[in-house]
């Protein structure tokens, strides 16, 4: 049975990388060594986190006086490091699209010396659409506007970047770095936790203008982005094996044609589905169609029975993690650079076979 | 050639164990997907994260008032944590017995409002040897008592663990966790990076007694040992595949026969090369035998060029990272669980050839 995973994180990676990794998994280089046991001073560890750079680099044409930093702890970590950072004594600006900037929102709060304004929200539409930003509400002071450019879980996604003038801005892009061709320049600096469109979890990636980084020392040097970018991402021991599989993912996907390419891809394959929740009768999308995200997305019947028969019936059919996150039930779709065409279009069909039988009761 | 690689971390790893990953890595259990494609909620993966907390509690036999967490960050971010934790408003005593001692120190005079004394230092012996605790020093008000019970860069461990009465001991055990059988009980809490002992680099092991947990939030989640210990160490995505890779070398260790059987080889191991050093009219140990670390072993021959001929023409012939901390010049060996006999008894052979060349010179 071929098995397709719709996680959306920890979450498929490409079986090309895999196979790459596996076959030098106890001889990398021929140095009689695994790649995990290499020193990450070793010159064969600097060509591997210098070469994964570099085609984050190309991938993402990320400017030259922007950073690129390999860190640990997830998005999560970032949440408190970038209020504790940047907006110190300051006012921080939030952009409120769901579960993912609510977290950040609340961690930003919890962070002493710091004053957060939710400066748009999505409430009203239940987080099923962009809110859009008021024009008032660039406050020029601001330290930053955060925003999250794809919500994992609510399935919304930025389609343009809002003009936030001279206040810096940051970008939560954990789950649609990558998938998307945003422009690095419009951002003061952007993260991700590698878990979905990178590589294995345990791998944060942050790529941060230079004149952006803090001034004043931070009480941790592990937290602190100034000490990161001096360090060159080894302050201490990174996350070697990460890395790796991270380069190994960025090759990968230069040879899919970069990001223009797999975008286009993308589309195709959000498109084949979102055309099937449009044509269906019993399953829909619940998020408002400008704002529908191309690498997560939820949809329902509306009946949980039956969202949950689909699930376990499609489970059992080799479709694995298709059940909707825990805070909005139903089902999820997550679509990341490597999952394939031939998923979705065999997902569509269960679909309509699952339907038929249900239109039959 | 055979490769033995003696670095200090990311070291070595089991063979068996690679080579289990390897077999697995893009089909774990029959799931049709790679261990690093599960998602950390899957049923597949709590299996994973849950067997690997009990090997360790078995091997360590860590008693039921302790937890256990998987975590991101180094022995660097634990640095930070404990005094921000454990110690607000306090006084914080350290013993400082090397260059991660100093570490340990350094990061915990950075954190506001913690009172940071050395109570005793290896300073007057070049940190040659473990310094001794005056009675006196134990104020039993203190927060805690910090020590590094091995030194990855100067070669001295603990020999035995100094009973600090009420105060709560922390160790760094980053470099001799699993290597040693020091007691959990004698901790309040016990934390490692994995990269030595455990498996590869992005997880950091933290053992800490339930009462010890801190009652206060912490500014930031994941930087609040309650938090994570309340979540199970899924707060966030947790770094899968290393958890997975530690478990793995946990199964292994206890194929070997546990830490009594793994203490026993390491000794073996350790007393080739003192053997051969104290033997040696060339090499020699800077440390006092009665501070001697099983794990790193440092040696010199006292002149550097004699030290970078040595590591030259060792490297050439398959003995891997053997040239010392840049901090410390000579060399050292990274004896750790994974590395075998006939490695260290390859070294000394070796060495003894070299000497026999360097007399005839």
């Amino acid at each position: 049975m071929t098995i397709y995973n719709f996680s959306a994180g920890p979450a498929i990676l490409p079986q090309e990388v895999l196979q790459k990794a596996q076959a030098s998994l106890l001889n990398y280089e021929d140095s009689g060594m695994s790649i995990m046991e290499l020193s990450h001073r070793s010159s064969l560890f600097l060509d591997v986190i210098n070469q994964a750079e570099q085609l984050l680099r190309d991938l993402m044409k990320i400017p030259e006086n922007y950073r690129v930093l390999f860190m640990q702890g997830g998005a999560s970590l970032q949440f408190s490091m970038i209020p504790l950072n940047f907006a110190q004594h300051k006012k921080a600006l939030y952009v409120h699209t769901g579960a993912w900037a609510k977290k950040a929102i609340q961690a930003a709060q919890m962070v002493p010396n710091v004053e957060v304004e939710v400066i748009a929200t999505g409430e009203a539409t239940n987080f099923t659409a962009i809110p859009t930003i008021p024009e008032e509400a660039f406050d020029q002071e601001a330290a930053y506007i955060h925003i999250t450019t794809n919500e994992t879980i609510g399935g919304v996604a930025f389609q343009t970047i809002p003009d936030t003038k001279t206040i810096p801005l940051i970008a939560d892009m954990s789950s649609n770095i990558l998938s998307n061709d945003y422009q690095v320049e419009d951002f003061a600096m952007i993260y991700a936790g590698a878990q979905k469109n990178i590589g294995p979890a345990g791998l944060t990636v942050v790529i941060i203008r230079e004149d952006f980084l803090n001034d004043t020392p931070i009480f941790s040097p592990m937290l602190d982005y100034a000490v990161q970018a001096k360090n060159e991402s080894m302050y201490n021991t990174p996350p070697t094996f990460a890395i790796y599989m991270a380069g190994l993912v960025f090759e990968w996907l230069k040879e899919q044609g970069g990001v223009p390419a797999i975008l286009k891809k993308n589309q195709e394959k959000a498109n084949v589905l979102y055309d099937a929740l449009e044509a269906s009768n019993l399953f829909s999308s619940p998020v408002d169609p400008a704002s529908r995200s191309l690498t997560n997305i939820p949809f329902v019947t509306g009946d949980d029975a039956i969202d949950k028969l689909f699930v376990k019936e499609a489970t059992a059919a080799g479709f694995e993690n298709l059940k909707g996150h825990r805070s909005v039930g139903g089902m999820r779709a997550s679509l990341y650079n490597a999952f394939p065409l031939e998923g979705v279009q065999a997902l569509v069909e269960f679909m309509h076979t699952f339907e038929q039988k249900q239109g039959e009761k």
